[in-house]
């Protein structure tokens, strides 16, 4: 049942690959479920639709 | 208030007008709230974008 | 795979073994996937914690 | 830390550069946490995908 | 129909109402859409419950 | 700005802590992102508050 919901840039499809097996394996090991349990969602967020400090990022490149 | 949030797969038009419409349903009557104060948001996911057991869904296409 | 939330009022133990069996129903017929593929969270928010139209729900009881 | 998500409608860059700078402001000043700390995320989301009251939004237009 | 979601820490009941009340009249003005279709969800989250740069908050206490 | 939501069962102050840490190491190696800038935020629903394929988990214990 652990969902694992991953908000960050645009990945390549190899990043998404490895992220997923990554954080599912250590996810699995740390709390003690089986992998097979654990779901992972990527929310890849264009940099206009960021703000940190009260700045767009995109306003930062 | 109720807001309920559909993280899934790519819907036809026709699909989401009818998931929008039965879980409005079913909600409001199972939580005794008005249909009008029912907020459905939908997410369609890519498949890449989506890891279960570690793996994305694409991967296992 | 779809993970859908409900994010609303505090609910009894029935129902929200209701309303978990009713939403997985029709996600499953409208999605076309199998009801073992649907996880449904719920988020149970206090009226302190909500605001409509910029007042706390437990400001408007 | 405290990630502030907008979930609406389509808009213009400069809207979200305003309504970024203007969430994290008053954030800030009634949280009593530096600007510096506060991430907003901005979700715009299609008329297709949103429900109020069992109808798609776009099925009002 | 904007929804809006504060995820941070414990809040007063007056920073609630306050918090409420500044955001949905900035999103209000900026999003150009009536204070009414504004929901704001508040998520008070334990420092025991974030973790940023891999460290819990209640860590750096 | 990588934000990373874990929504899974209760956890001990320890697990958190090795949760963040190593969800945070592999994040950063495969975002390339300095650790500093992701912030993980936990989750902890209660099985009442879970279903996987209609039915409740509590229901299931």
């Amino acid at each position: 049942m652990p969902v694992i919901t991953v908000d960050g840039p645009k990945l390549t499809r190899e990043q998404k690959s490895k992220l997923v097996k990554a954080i599912t394996k250590v996810a699995s090991e740390i709390i003690q479920l089986p992998e097979s349990s654990i779901i992972v969602l990527i929310e890849e967020r264009e940099r206009d639709n960021v703000g940190v400090g009260g700045i767009l990022l995109s306003d930062k490149d």
